[in-house]
């Protein structure tokens, strides 16, 4: 599929999610080794406490879920006090922190720390999500569609049921309610969430340590990275109660210990069909590659021109070259022919003996659905995906236009994330109020534009239309001159986000603003790709669907469907590996931190912040033996970011931050031989706070001060 | 065409050539304004006396021409001293420069200074040429294509005649010997060259200085840059005695002063069809950027991992992102209406009147043409081209492999940069043995082979042979550790190339180097696409020579070829301009580099090198206001880099660097209005060696020791 996986579609694409990614698939044979991300209500306990010895009871499973918290930015993370305080990565939490910054306050760079409640920083539209309950509403979901009704009357049915449940649910409720496809279309579950939309920023260190060996180091192992933040619920204006959070283990992990990770893995293809994972070895990840090779190239360039324009996009630019290598590295993993091999084997022998009963065969109909969507790929990437209008201004624009189109017409019928009971959500990412930049928007929006004429062919009729007779950087100077559609710090033209929004389709006919007109000139070609996606996906969605009967059939149940972005659970043990041959320890210390700083001159990204450089002489030895940063055969994948660990106790332990290089592959095949899960652990942040930070008063909240 | 445009084949393709291009064409309507890159046999000297009052004399011209130096790295020079010392640009130096750096010594960062003689180094592979003689071979290479020839027999019939001259030229007069395509196809010119392959690095300035500003500045005005370097070029171990060189200028240029520039213009594409420009704007360009964007990412990771890293890699890294800068330049030029329209309206009337004839269209010809080469665009520059394999093993091998096959034919018959007359300059490069680094080919090949891949498909045949059953990483990692073709400063593994290229076929078939069986696996289908490309060629040349015999009858024959990396003569007036409706100064000043720094924080690259920020508080307000950088409307483009600037009087005034961002189109379409050349001032660089280098000797050797 082409879609972006996010559960809301928001103004700006899901933020910066470590390995995040595309085409979704029932999930293959049954789980062996550590692998699995199991739901909530369908944990392999039995299998936990024969290969564990660990016994996960009702009341461990229904804390650890309620402590459990997802972040809208795309991220996971976890309650850690009773009054609402967050734990989660820094690179999670880097959107938020990038949009409270501005020319004169880089808080990615320089770190936040609120002295006090009243200092805490309201974040612009973070929204964060905590599972309360899971119904099956299969039988509903799959009734609406008919046999024999043709895929884009399926599609639409389908859609309509879910909304219908949903907005059933909420009203019923109050709370958030998704129905989610699991094992890509043969179970639908109604989740329902408690919904923050007032979070603040309490504590960030500077992202030199966050992020300490940057884009060299990433999806390493050994790290030595402090990736945290801490952020805080509040409900009504002040800090939110909240019934369950996790306690600050006293003790660091130890090799060969087992731990738990709670989180919301964002994709994987491990049941994707070999014509699917072809298409995505030989198209969906190149053309990837090719997007996100240019963009580096400019959003670098940007970043070139001096230090506010780095400040500006170096977030951006973070989250490029982390999707670049992560695409890489599954792309690795495609190219590889023996995991190839080793998913056609698989696939051999239930394809022929579904074949052999003389249906419809379910992978050729994939395989049809695959080249429809193949055909479009390019066009509805530009278009529906909006590579070719690389703005957030674009895509405000097209927010608001489709927003009061598809209000007009019935719940059921709307694109799906403008169905009513997402209004809310939708609505805090359209009239957040974060800085945009011209001068950036400008130089993404022409370097968008000339991949667009580059790739349709610069006499194209769309092309023409677009440009209007100027080259891509006068028309994107002109395009971005011309709106209203966001805050610019440099100057104070009014917003008419809300305005437009509020006087519906009217307003929006009425409105001369460019961005606008762009939106409008494209939104019919954009809609039917959508279209022919979306029927293509329900054929595909089908088929999946007899495939995962045909395989629970021969295997049983006892499988996890492939990651959705829901709460998951997996299990792992502490443990170290190989890598090219040379051994790697389980658990790195701060010491370690220091020697790899040391070994390449301090010169960026191994450069240390002037707060650790100055406390270094005052720590001492026991501070550099503690643990910072440890590793782990988890089964994790992008969205886990900021997961809690936790012990067999159930006390936290660490928070996921990353994976070795070898993990990237589990997006489509697990290996627990040498990927590895990286977190940081609970007693190296407890250390950090205590005698690098000084941040008492968070020790204290969290109920670690005591301890060493 | 697809060839790269260097005069011979090398074993690494032509080093850093700011605006270096691809497709040959013959020249459009008659010259305007200052456009013009002339022969030095055909100099427009009454239109210059007429616009600029300045006359140039035959002595003055063959002064200038014999002064002039080509460099085999892609760049000009010229003599300024008697005793062969050579002033260029640190970037066209920088090649040679890498080379002769390591691990602790990193000459390009920390610059280089030869206290005397004895301390000059020698180059790994530079060449230099200084054009002695032309003289017009036409009617020879004509004759040897009959009427109703096939264009593969005529392109064997060409090279075979153009090989014979050459041969004959270089053993009566012991000269290099180049026959030279003109006017596309029209002129056939012989170049002969006194040689210099012993040459020597005497000065180079830290690379932050010569580079200030990085790609953010690159092709920008206002500038600052000390982009300058000196070699001296030895016959018989001693310093060459010169007959000619340029003398230094005791004044700096003053704005709307007439200057002339002598260098060797790599390519341009003013008379290329609409055809041959819309294949560039939609076909060409586009795949280089893609290649040079996920190579930038390659290669800008590599550079991540570590200072030594860095060093190995940033040479290269800037070549890239000049490449990827300078290309959009020409795309986003094709890619205004108003441009192409342009030239569809020039080529229009003569092509009616070409096809109201009746005769066969050259103008379809070409389009036939083309749509040959675009078919086979993608697998030529994968295979024949090499960026499927991009290690300089792997060119080395290729090398090896052809020159050993190709010495078995006749001459005549060979693949062209393997003629008789260039086996001196091909082994210089062959055979140099500068340091290759194992880490950083297999990062390159790695990725090189994960395109070929993705492009090709992975269950291409080619692929899997090439992959042999590893991922793209592995199989990189096995071809680098078993190659001998290249020095590695980590080990002392022997170098095969020498006793490889002596022992001929039958010791590269015994062989069993990676390296070379990948180049054998490969070469018959990459030879099956250059004979495609050039009987391609052949085709569009004849044809273009019919477009320009038609255009002489039409226009008369003032006009100027396109380049070729010949030498040419632009003139100019140094000038200032406006950009984005911001004027800008003709002329910059080192106060103004000290502002430029301050006001960007000295945050890399605005950062300035030690000695620079050592030596400020001592530099008078007599520096600070001394000419640093100046622009001019004379017609250059890459290639010319490092071409002397000079007078009227024949005094050297500065040398040509870059061109501003307005100046990427100079490759399709001469433009005064905005287009600059950006020149170093002599008078800058002299009190830059005098006050902060202390580089007295230089000053005395070079006559400019005592002004000011």
């Amino acid at each position: 599929m082409i879609h972006p996986h996010t559960v809301v579609v928001t103004r700006r694409p899901a933020a910066w999610r470590r390995w995040a990614w595309g085409v979704l698939a029932v999930i293959g044979a049954g789980a062996h080794g550590d692998e699995g991300m199991w739901l909530f209500n369908a944990a392999p306990v039995a299998r936990i406490e024969r290969d564990h010895g660990v016994t996960l009871s009702p009341e461990w499973m229904l804390h650890l879920q309620r402590a459990s918290v997802r972040f809208s930015s795309g991220g996971s993370g976890s309650f850690v006090s009773p009054d609402g305080l967050v734990l989660t990565n820094h690179h999670v939490g880097a959107d938020s922190i990038q949009k409270l910054s501005d020319a004169d306050h880089d808080l990615l760079r320089d770190g936040f720390h609120a002295a006090s409640p009243a200092e805490e920083k309201k974040c612009h539209d973070l929204e964060l999500n905590v599972l309360v309950s899971i119904d099956d509403v299969t039988p509903r979901v799959q009734e609406a569609v008919k046999p024999g009704m043709p895929a884009d009357e399926a599609f639409q049915a389908r859609r309509a049921a879910m909304a219908e449940i949903e907005k059933e649910s909420l009203a019923a409720t109050g709370l958030r309610s998704d129905v989610v496809t699991l094992y890509q279309g043969a179970i639908y579950h109604l989740y329902r969430f408690k919904k923050y939309t007032d979070v603040r920023l309490v504590f960030a260190p500077e992202q030199q340590i966050a992020f300490f060996g940057g884009d060299a180091d990433n999806f390493e192992f050994p790290r030595y990275n402090l990736d945290i933040c801490f952020f805080r619920a509040y409900e009504n204006g002040t800090p939110a109660k909240v019934e369950h959070h996790l306690t600050w283990s006293p003790r660091p992990v130890a090799e060969g210990e087992v731990i738990f990770v709670s989180g919301h893995p964002g994709h994987t293809d491990r049941g994707a069909t070999v014509a699917e994972l072809v298409s995505l070895r030989d198209r969906r990840l190149p053309l990837d590659l090719r997007i996100l090779n240019r963009f580096e190239a400019t959003v670098g360039g940007y970043a070139g021109r001096g230090p506010e324009e780095r400040r500006q996009a170096v977030h951006e630019l973070h989250g490029i070259e982390n999707g670049r290598k992560a695409r890489a590295g599954v792309l690795a993993g495609l190219l590889d022919p023996r995991i190839m091999e080793a998913k056609r084997r698989s696939e051999r022998e239930l394809r022929s003996s579904m074949e052999a009963s003389g249906e419809a065969s379910p992978f050729q109909a994939i395989e049809r659905a695959q080249h429809t969507l193949d055909g479009i790929a390019e066009r509805y990437r530009l278009l529906e995906a909006a590579s070719a209008f690389n703005s957030e201004f674009f895509r405000t624009a097209r927010t608001i236009l489709r927003a009061v189109t598809e209000r007009d017409k019935p719940n059921g019928e709307r694109l799906r994330e403008y169905r009513d009971s997402n209004r809310e959500s939708l609505e805090l990412q359209l009239f957040s109020d974060e800085p945009i930049y011209d001068a950036f928007e400008t130089v993404k929006l022409a370097d968008s534009l000339t991949f667009l004429a580059t790739t349709l062919g610069g006499d194209d009729d769309l092309v023409r239309q677009v440009l209007a007779g100027r080259s891509p950087a006068e028309r994107a100077a002109e395009l971005v001159a011309g709106t209203d559609l966001g805050r610019r710090p440099e100057g104070n033209r009014p917003d008419r986000r809300r305005a437009l929004s509020e006087g519906g389709s009217a307003a929006v006919e009425a409105s001369s603003d460019t961005m606008l007109a762009l939106a409008r000139l494209v939104d019919g070609e954009s809609r039917r790709l959508r279209a022919i996606a979306e029927a293509a996906d329900e054929e595909k969605k089908q088929a999946h669907a007899a495939i995962a009967k045909a395989r629970f059939a021969r295997e049983g149940t006892n499988a996890y469907p492939d990651a959705t972005f829901t709460l998951r659970l997996a299990c792992g043990v502490v443990a170290g590996g190989t890598q090219s041959g040379v051994a790697y320890p389980a658990i790195t210390t701060y010491g370690g931190l220091f020697q790899r700083a040391a070994s390449k001159g301090e010169s960026p990204p191994f450069d240390l912040p002037p707060r650790w450089r100055a406390a270094q002489p005052s720590l001492g030895p026991a501070f550099m033996a503690t643990p910072f940063n440890f590793a782990s055969t988890a089964d994790i994948i992008g969205g886990n970011s900021g997961s809690p660990v936790v012990n067999a106790a159930g006390e936290l332990v660490g928070l996921i931050f990353d994976g070795n290089i070898d993990s990237l592959v589990l997006d489509v095949a697990y290996d627990d031989l040498r990927a590895r899960a990286v977190a940081v652990d609970a007693v190296g942040i407890r250390e950090a706070l205590r005698q690098v930070y000084a941040a008492t008063h968070l020790l204290d909240e969290v109920g670690a001060a005591a301890a060493n």
